[in-house]
């Protein structure tokens, strides 16, 4: 074992002496990893060893796959075209199978804990750690009588909130997207940091940030097999519903109380917002359309209707959409003070159309709400990064919020 | 985007549906994977698709590696014999190449996210999650004038932190192995529940406890090439020592300040307490004796001596070992109130042989110890979780602490 201790120190001290050039390892690799490397135009270099492999491609989730080139040594290298800056889940594919790559961190998203490179973007400084207070990020572990079992969640807690200990604060509750899990807002999101940051500059204000884990079972629950069942079916939604009920549940009847009995927090729906990408933006309207006893502000980023309504190509009728909530949209405009949602530009085209189409469907309605379009960016982090960064500010301040659109 | 949401949900429903036998799904997979499973002997069921492979192995780091057979769904599957209890790191080897599981959630280990599983130890319930006050895990990030970055951590606050805020707290410095990170005693340790557990019941009192990340370069530092180095030899050797300086100084200038400024620590000697496991107790004992006008209470979890006496089949002088700081046993235990050293009795012969030698060497000098030996366990985090519920009680107790063995 002490060999392995030395092999470790050997293996940085000999990666860390090799000569620099444009490219720089990525600042999601692992100590001492040279590879994947990135430049300031945003290209990434590649590879990984793989001396019997017939094909390596590299599979960039959100762009087609590229093909690796194997050299004399046995390592497949690839370098991309400048990326999207933010950051991009990927896998190698070594014929057929995917491969994490050793030299990145793992992050919890499609289900597993792939590999994942940060691109920079260019003068943007928001969701960087730097040189402010720093809240605290903590884990918690609550249990929960909906789900019979013990819960994870990660919990921000803004600067000072050690030290003034008869500060309340109102919270922030922040879904990750399907397939993600609690830890993406910190992990590849830096919620933290964009907070840390907008509260240093005064343009938040301080906050709780409560992200739960999206998937929940109710206490006995065994699901249907509903893997052969038609697309839209009805035993394959009624087996989505409760499971998506059972969520909204544990969070309603497990998480809240938790929060609200071990944090200093404002109680009350004045002072409980939620916010969700994707997947997390269509729990949030479920849970906060159902609830608006409970929560006053609603951010949907990158997915924000049910699912029947996304894939249709027709726009919702606010009369009986979301149960009928927006019907009288003055009445909910007093009740709810931010309606907000949000999409990437160069998102698919059919969350693009749907976001807007719903975006267009509040302003005929008449329902106040935000509308943020990130230039240029996908469903991927970089656009829910400047979500949260728009939408955060908004949030418990005094008065009404203008409703504008990108800062 | 909706689509994937749907696919993940349905994933999840069709995996819950499967019939049980004996075996069950790992605590350690991802949400809905069904393998790997175990069964209450300890055996596990591993599976990987690798249609176009055409050898593929399991590799349990701490055993020698397993062939897996091919089914005609091109999935390959093993099932081991019954593997000694607690969490092992392992990989999959696909035609040479080594491959995450997906089913596993993956664990910081080997210098990279590997995938892990826990196999259950009958009637040990000390290391897991219980219906007792839970302490909070915190994640933090400090700006180092050693490294010149910044650097993350993890902090465990015992229960009652939040609410009795005139309370200050000892502090425990844990540090992780080689290949490991700061995420490892949480993560892999489970040192939270571990701590929260022997607080309940009485058997330790509260801490604090600092979670470090073990590697540091000083800022401007460029590792000199060292690969082509023979083993030991002067210019390696002090390679290592700068690395290894950078990191002692990155404690005892950055983050002990740090911890002592943003936590309501007891900041002086008789309430510090610093361990580790493998490559982190042979940091603690550097640090640790560098500093004693820091720290009083001192353990080493398989791994205490320097790197060349564990090598040495010789026991190490108690006149010049450790700069001569034991050469007055007596004077030694006014000092420092526990020296504690541990070693799993399945652990590697050299291993075991270098730990039980310097027990010995201890005990002839007439240096107070306490020497643990974990039965029937290696190289792995079973060792180290019974270390530290070994060790933690031991600590910041009034009175002297009696030299006793296993418990």
């Amino acid at each position: 074992m002490k060999k392995l201790a030395v092999a470790i120190l050997l293996i940085s001290s000999y990666c860390g002496a090799q000569t620099a050039d444009s490219f720089v390892p990525a600042s999601t690799n692992v100590w001492a990893a040279e590879y994947p490397r990135v430049d300031a135009s945003g290209r990434a270099a590649f590879r990984i060893k793989a001396a019997n492999a017939s094909a390596v491609k590299l599979n960039f989730w959100s762009n087609p796959k590229l093909d690796m080139v194997k050299g004399s040594d046995g390592y497949w290298t690839v370098t991309t075209p400048p990326l999207v800056p933010g950051f991009h889940y990927y896998n190698f594919v070594v014929d057929g199978v995917d491969v994490n790559d050793a030299g990145s961190h793992a992050f919890f998203g499609g289900g597993r804990d792939a590999s994942g490179i940060e691109i920079p973007e260019s003068g943007a400084t928001y969701y960087l750690v730097q040189h402010v207070p720093h809240g605290a990020v903590r884990e918690i572990w609550y249990f929960s009588n909906v789900t019979g079992s013990w819960r994870h969640a990660v919990v921000y807690l803004p600067p000072g909130y050690d030290t003034q200990t008869t500060m309340r604060y109102p919270v922030l509750y922040l879904q990750h997207g399907a397939g993600e899990d609690e830890t993406g807002w910190i992990n590849q999101g830096h919620a933290n940091f964009i907070l840390d940051n907008l509260i240093a500059s005064g343009a938040a204000k301080p906050m709780i940030i409560v992200m739960a884990y999206g998937y929940a079972r109710r206490a006995g629950h065994v699901d249907p097999d509903v893997s052969k069942a038609p697309f839209g079916s009805p035993e394959m939604m009624k087996a989505m519903q409760e499971l998506s009920q059972a969520f909204e549940d544990d969070v309603t009847q497990a998480l809240i109380p938790y929060i609200d009995s071990n944090f200093r927090t404002m109680a009350d729906r004045d002072h409980r917002a939620m916010a969700g990408l994707s997947m997390g933006g269509m729990q949030t309207f479920q849970i906060t359309f159902d609830h608006l006893d409970l929560f006053s502000y609603i951010g949907g980023f990158s997915g924000a209707s049910g699912m029947m309504m996304m894939r249709s190509n027709e726009k919702p009728d606010m009369k009986t959409a979301f149960n009928g909530a927006l019907a009288a949209p003055a009445a909910f405009a007093r009740k709810v003070h931010l309606l907000w949602i949000g999409v990437g530009t160069a998102e698919p085209p059919q969350m693009l159309a749907g976001i807007t189409r719903l975006h267009e469907a509040f302003t005929e309605a008449g329902v106040k709400h935000v509308f943020y379009q990130s230039p240029g960016t996908s469903h991927e982090w970089q656009t829910w990064r400047r979500d949260l960064n728009d939408f955060a500010p908004r949030l418990f301040q005094a008065g009404s919020q203008p409703a504008t659109a990108a800062r």
